[in-house]
């Protein structure tokens, strides 16, 4: 099962992902947790140029730097992962570009699209847990963490169009959309997280056993 | 005018690119010159990254990592020599891709097209003039200047796909592409490479002066 988190800056993404891989780990969940962009070698190294202050480059570059960073991400560690049979946790995925360089920076979605299906070859989640937050309190609270990066840097309307982004990706597809209020207390924000993701694993599980059923 | 040199290793791209600028510049024709990947910051970062030989990525990782150069390259230098009606001459561009990465290491043509639409805006070379070599022949040349990089390294069977590719893109685009010998010798070969372009140049400035004097 392939689970992604999505949503603006600061809207507790890193802490929700932590709290639920404590919980898999106490379910005996076997589990791989992953960003982007980043996440190998490769796109380690790709991850420190699109963040870096001090790069300048055009949105149309920043897009195929994260798809670059992806795709590496797609073939050396999801899809290894999935077929292990793990429940892969990953920390930004291709919605992020849907949201950042799409409605963000204005680049044309089909476009965005067609490079997308390239770089992941069609790797879709089983569930998008997206943490929505006001932009305004949300990179407050990334800016109590450290310096802010080339995106955090891009302006609070820039992070307006972000946030509608992802509302707006959620609502076309409401059934692998989950949204959740950013802003909630951690506990029960990670208890809503955890019966999202639980409802789809037990979901998944029976029916894998109704498929092996079948076949005996 | 947006002349691009192609061809495998060792075929003499970066001398007869050096006669041409010479030749342009007796001629008093402003031109300038790039090349891929690199020729911008961000670009030169992604080239090191791509050919360093230390670097492990997927066909579809290096792919967009050119695609990434190419796009910062297009919209930071290429399209603004062109607006300002200069001779731009491009040591690669997309059709090293089309040669590389989909005959030499099998991608899906049509996804490197409109992955290659989305970097480039469209943007089209007037001229190509393709150098071709012999693969071994190209390789020995290339070894006397210097460490094999990455790609390079690839192997004798894959650079005699890339050499086909680049015939088979020439077969395929009769009025683009100009196809010489590059185990000529420098001199003639130069000669041949200024005959095409100036060629193309007088058409396109006769075109020109046909379209303004319309206006009039």
């Amino acid at each position: 099962m392939f689970v992604s988190f999505e949503g603006p800056e600061g809207a507790g993404k890193s802490t929700q992902i932590r709290l639920l891989a404590a919980r898999l780990e106490r379910e005996g969940i076997v589990h791989l947790l992953t960003r982007e962009p980043g996440g190998t070698d490769i796109g380690g190294k790709l991850r420190e140029l699109v963040l870096d202050t001090r790069s300048h480059m055009s949105a149309m570059t920043e897009f195929l730097i994260y798809s670059a960073s992806r795709a590496q991400l797609v073939g050396e560690v999801m899809r290894p992962a999935l077929e292990r049979g793990e429940v892969l946790v990953c920390d930004r995925y291709v919605d992020s570009s849907y949201a950042y360089q799409g409605h963000g920076r204005g680049l044309d979605m089909a476009q965005l699209r067609a490079v997308s299906e390239a770089a992941t070859g069609g790797l879709t989640p089983d569930l998008t847990i997206l943490l929505d937050i006001d932009p305004g309190l949300g990179l407050g609270r990334a800016a109590r963490v450290g310096e802010p990066d080339r995106i955090e840097q891009a302006g609070l309307e820039f992070h307006a169009r972000v946030r509608e982004g992802f509302l707006s990706l959620a609502a076309v597809e409401p059934s692998r959309f989950v949204t959740l209020n950013g802003a909630e207390a951690q506990e029960p924000l990670s208890e809503a997280v955890w019966q999202a993701v639980s409802a789809r694993w037990n979901a998944s599980r029976s029916r894998d056993q109704a498929g092996n059923a079948h076949l005996v």
